[in-house]
């Protein structure tokens, strides 16, 4: 049996790969080389996951990798109809970001609630201005995505006593589907975008949806930047439409220093880290590294993506 | 039988009053006349809890109220050595308070670990820039304070899978004593003060304490400002003993525009409001309605303070 041929798609070289020492041969690749490098790998490993380079090199002549992971929850990046038509694996990163994310909305649902980003204004102004701020429990949240990033948060609202309903693509037990949302982000305090971006999803929350929402809503995007059309959410927050939002993910990343988001009043922008908590790379790479000792033994894989839907499906 | 003096120290008259008429002669009193009022009160109502003017006017001549009511958890405002030695029932607000400031606690521990107002300063620079942040699940909080201010932050952060330990005035069932502290404050990651202002917890965390943290650990205080040597936590966060603060509560408030505790490096100043939701002030009317109810059907009052300890002891 030949050693096989793991290329990487990397900016910086991930850890932990030495464990596979002798039993594979390591390639590096970037944008500029992966096209070249592609036909002659067995594995790839999209480990920068803020590149798009798989999607176009993809569709090149030549073999074509039977397995491809990516260290992210997300796979739009690298999806193109060629890849999806192709007897290709295609894993995710399922699973590292849940508990994480799910914090981050989290502290966001109460600093917003607890009024902190204009604390933090007064503090700067030296002023002690006492406000009313809101209790969390018993407020209702909708959360849109019903995977296990979803869940992750479903769960940790449910444990501040927020009352929460999940909507996924289809109804099932324990989740609404997508005819359930607009009556349901009509009453909700906060309404959570953790979707992955698929058709059906891209622009779902447009100014007809923010105009479905209560003028005490605040809305939060932690999934992928075009689930939101970017201008009607200004609009909504300048009309007061909704109260506050905050976006974790852009339609253009990372966001341009011109772009009027970073100034819309009641908007958080955060750089696309909710899910990144210390560790996080290294706990990645033992999630390859577990995946590939599965695939060398001829065991099936796991997290596999449905390349027609765009996520790992069940539960 | 005649008609009771009910006498109110406010700045502004409390709200649901109205319920008591006819039952109750109610008069008015400011910092300037409650001295003068209070030989004629049977009930004196303390609404603006931010006034000392009952330690000050307590101990002059004349008959004093069998009653007082404060619409605050802390009684340290009021308590004079005249009045602890008298047979006068104190009764203050416990319970209004217990899930707004739990849930403040937890907006600010989340908010640390997931480093907020960084993100907030990046904004207002237009700069993306990604951090790794902390993972608050498995980390470990030391709450000091058991009452049930205290115990709700423990179980809102256990909630989060923070793994707490509870420090009160003396051991007991699940209550650790003040022998434990140092060891505990030691290893923790958060160390939040919810304690009562009494001589034995005032300026327990000095410069020795703060010395005795990880460099990691955030320290949080929404007791009361005395707990905290001020300029002790200020140089432990200039010299980075401790990673970052939070007050909520100042020896002197509100605090001045002069104060250099609003400059300090990796502090957040908020107005004394952890515990205020909106409805608050409804909610401690309701409550005193619901005392005054008791007292005048001759039955026993609840929250009655011990005079001596500084607050309502028990379970």
């Amino acid at each position: 049996m030949t050693t096989p041929t793991l290329l990487v798609l990397d900016a910086e070289p991930p850890p932990r790969l030495g464990r596979l020492t002798g039993r594979v041969r390591i390639e590096h690749a970037d944008e500029s080389t992966l096209a070249e490098r592609l036909p002659h790998a067995d594995v790839l490993l999209v480990w920068d996951f803020t590149s798009h380079a798989v999607r176009k090199a993809w569709p090149g002549a030549g073999p074509r990798p039977r397995w491809v992971h990516t260290a992210s929850a997300g796979v739009d990046h690298l999806m193109c109809p060629e890849l999806a038509a192709s007897d290709t694996v295609v894993t995710n990163a399922r699973g590292v970001f849940d508990q994480p994310i799910a914090e981050y909305v989290a502290a966001l649902v109460l600093a917003l609630a607890k009024d902190l980003p204009r604390t933090l204004e007064f503090q700067r102004e030296r002023t002690w201005r006492h406000r009313e701020t809101r209790k969390v429990a018993g407020t209702r949240a909708v959360v849109v995505g019903s995977g296990p990033i979803g869940r992750a948060i479903d769960r940790t609202l449910g444990a501040l006593d927020v009352t929460t309903a999940l909507v996924g693509r289809t109804r099932r037990d324990g989740v609404h589907g997508p005819e359930d949302l607009d009556r349901l982000i009509a009453r909700a305090d906060w309404v959570i975008a953790a979707a992955p971006l698929t058709e059906q999803t891209r622009g779902m929350f447009d100014s007809r949806r923010f105009g479905v929402m209560q003028p005490s809503a605040c809305f939060i995007n932690v999934g992928r930047g075009p689930l939101v059309v970017e201008e009607a959410l200004a609009e909504a927050l300048r009309r007061r439409w909704i109260t506050a939002a905050a976006l974790d993910v852009f339609a253009s990343e990372p966001l341009d220093p011109a772009s009027p988001l970073w100034e819309v009043p009641g908007l958080i922008v955060s750089p696309h880290m909710s899910g990144d908590t210390v560790g996080w790379r290294d706990e990645l790479a033992q999630q390859f590294i577990q995946l590939y000792e599965r695939w060398e033994a001829g065991q099936p894989l796991v997290n596999v993506v449905d390349k027609q839907r765009g996520y790992v499906p069940g539960h």
